[in-house]
């Protein structure tokens, strides 16, 4: 049992069969150390891919994505939920993500100058339930014309369809901590 | 001339005599090499503070204040722009921001669970201009009844009145970059 799944049944508290609370140490407060831990497992499995960008979208994917980017020696880009003034229509690559938990459709965007055809691009999330979040960023990665060089998740709700969906377009998950259950107020990991 | 000032001269672009973009390495796109500067320029400043946890505000405000926390080994905590479905109404702590660039007023909450009156808070923030965002995080503080311990910000419009409006409430703001003027499409430091 690696330490974010320790801190996960430490701390972590079961809402509902679908809803883990870990917003203690990952999501709203963030423990560093848990964030060192994180960066260190996602290295220890990406380091012998060429990586040029950490992608991520805001907000709670900020935290662990800078601190791999950091680890990498490479930039991080977050996608945006609002498009920023700075920033004009034609500029932009855009997609769509819905969120189950808001049940809202949004737009998420990047800017098209950080994004090109030559990058290799290491998408980093805290969550991966139905996947939206993450096939959101990698359309955004299509439309630059670039690659997706893996996907980093903290936590993986492995009893929602979000690893399914990204092995089928045929990307590499790796997750730190993956849940099969939440059954009986219990966590339960993969492989237990 | 520190670093993070030779960064907005080499690579920020002047919008306007209020609009300075920094998106390529700052609060879009993130150097991880220009948050290190960053952090170590705050730890300099504020080391002989008693600090517990460090405080800033979705989305930008991330990537600077969990190297921070890192750095001094305290949690970081983010207030949010909406309300999660895992927090209710009375479990949080709520205030109000106006956004002059998006003509708009938010509500800004944190969860009551991770804000004490034993709290010694680091506030960070990317940019302080109007003090808009500061203030709203001052007050999350003072309804928890902890204490601000300083404000570390990364880039000041001087020319505007956050720094003003923030130690006339009483509060030590470190600015790493203070920018005297925008005008005739040029970036001018304080005391240059």
């Amino acid at each position: 049992m690696n330490y974010l799944e320790k801190r996960i049944l430490e701390d972590g508290i079961v809402i509902d069969e679908k809803i883990l609370k870990i917003d203690s140490f990952l999501n709203h407060q963030i423990d560093p150390k848990v964030i060192k831990e994180i960066t260190s497992e996602f290295f220890d499995y990406f380091k012998y891919r060429v990586i040029t960008k950490v992608l991520t979208i805001e907000a709670s994917g900020i935290a662990p994505a800078i601190m791999m980017a950091a680890h990498l020696q490479v930039p991080m880009l977050f996608a945006k939920k609002s498009v920023p003034s700075t920033l004009s229509t034609d500029d932009k690559y855009s997609t769509l993500v819905h969120s189950f938990t808001k049940n809202k459709t949004s737009e998420v965007i990047i800017s098209k100058e950080y994004l090109s055809p030559d990058d290799k691009v290491l998408i980093i999330d805290d969550f991966l339930a139905n996947g939206e979040a993450c096939l959101g960023l990698v359309d955004l990665v299509n439309q630059a014309g670039g690659e997706v060089a893996g996907i980093g998740i903290c936590v993986e709700k492995s009893f929602q369809p979000g690893r399914k969906r990204l092995e089928e377009a045929g990307h590499d998950v790796f997750s730190i901590s993956r849940i099969a259950s939440l059954e009986g107020n219990k966590v339960t990991f993969v492989d237990e």
